[in-house]
């Protein structure tokens, strides 16, 4: 199996399990989960919960079920996206190459749909019939941590807002990046590790990797929205610049930064070793994350 | 101890468990923090926490912890209020007396404020070291729902924004009622009643309690809206009427909505009588939330 054959499948998993737990578009009030569906099912990676997957996998070759635990993550990632595209934040009308959803749903349904897949995100993750509750306890606590305001994801967002039109600053620069899109990368590692009964070696090994390719994802996101135009991302591309955004490139330059995004994935290969070949996916997706093109 | 310093009391062990959990103002970033604590510390008068822990103590008298389990339900609360009040949503600027969240901190801020709080209303109720883990499950599962779009809070919130110019109609209005405010107010006397370790029966009594109490509250809510002041509210008054919202009141009128008030309160007290005097103040709430003047 090749990686592009493993990412199918792994999100045909994914894919199913959301259609298993989001509500249909028949389901009242249909317009609420028409909301949810439409940011859910276009055309998303699902990188997050393919990484706990392939962490899980790491660890316990069949380990029933994690896709259930690991697509909470796909909506927490998505709640994410809505909300950070309404007007008063990024104010974008284009996601995934597609109107943004409250350009089609309005800004009050907008907020809900992401509310609403917040909030599943946690039912799910307190549903999980395959998973010792003690686990489950700690797959909570960790997703909620990485996803709040204490150097998680909507402290990301926070410094992100504030740090508009300031200096470039490399401090600042890598606390937004660790928080917005590092923490959850980490948590989605961790989930799969912690789902797979991890031993604590395991667990900050794996860790670390999910640090490496976090800041690594980030690098490359940011040298993306120079090089590519809005059609090949399928969201508005030099955005950053406009709105003065603080990114890699603009703090250390276009080509130190494609270098400290090869260095990530070097460290992140490393953290891997001890896993030997059962961590071949988790290998291969943190070279395609460092050489991806969207 | 009468009632109003036991209300007192419990909601004085609320805010010292919201000020252990919610991180301090000096916390990076302090703008968050700032505005989440604006909202949660604006005088509110803690009925969902207060209920978890009057329904757990009726179950068991001392309840270690049990305070921090329900000052989740506030943090909830208060982040549906703040998305509530947003421009897009009910468009409010005074909520108990003072200028709503976004007045004070942007949309974009108050939007963030609501995220975290639900998410650090999850991340409470996974680290909970008294509670085994079991019933946490059991817990966050129960809130997570209650606060959903499946008969929960965000249909409540969804389906009283498409009702809005409607007709009156008896099925519409018990629909939103029971999901928007009754839903949470159940779920708050679960919360309480897993957390103690509640029997089947007790918590099939519970239950049933919550349910009653919630109905009450909200036909008070609409009675208040029409008979009181703005200044006797701490919010503006009349909002219901002048956004064509379906109402008791709009659908039974005045004196039948308030004997349905009466009838549900009558119910609930009917629920509790397996409690015999462990249930004094789970009785002595329910008459203050029917007989409250604001």
């Amino acid at each position: 199996m090749d990686l592009a054959d493993y990412l199918q499948h792994q999100s045909e998993r994914v894919n199913a399990a959301l259609n298993r737990w989001v509500p249909p578009e028949s389901a009242e009030p249909e317009i609420i989960h028409r909301a949810m569906r439409y940011s859910l099912f276009a055309g998303g990676k699902r990188l997050r919960p393919i990484l706990a997957m392939a962490a899980a996998e790491a660890i316990h070759p069949a380990c029933t079920g994690i896709e259930d635990a690991a697509c909470a993550l796909e909506m927490i990632h998505t709640y994410s996206l809505i909300h950070d595209d309404l007007p008063s934040l990024d104010n974008d009308d284009l996601r995934r190459g597609r109107p943004t959803n409250h350009k089609v749903f309005g800004e009050a349904m907008a907020i809900l749909a992401g509310d609403a897949l917040l909030t599943l995100a946690f039912e799910v993750l307190a549903s999980l019939p395959h998973c010792p509750e003690d686990r489950g306890i700690r797959i909570l606590n960790e997703v909620a941590r990485s996803s709040g305001t204490i150097g998680g994801m909507i402290a990301g967002q926070v410094h992100d807002l504030q740090g508009e039109g300031k200096s470039p600053d490399t401090t600042l620069l890598e606390k937004i990046h660790r928080a917005k899109t590092g923490a959850l990368l980490r948590a989605s590692v961790r989930l799969g590790a912690l789902y797979a009964g991890a031993s604590d070696t395991q667990y900050e090994s794996l860790s670390r990797y999910g640090e490496h390719i976090g800041l690594a994802f980030q690098i490359v996101d940011d040298l993306l929205d120079i090089e590519q135009s809005s059609e090949q991302l399928g969201k508005t591309a030099g955005k950053d610049a406009a709105q003065k955004k603080i990114t890699f490139p603009a703090v250390y330059g276009v080509d130190p930064s494609r270098r400290m995004a090869e260095a990530q994935l070097a460290a992140a290969l490393e953290s891997l070793r001890p896993f030997g070949e059962s961590a071949h996916w988790l290998a291969e997706i943190a070279r395609l994350i460092v050489r991806r093109k969207t």
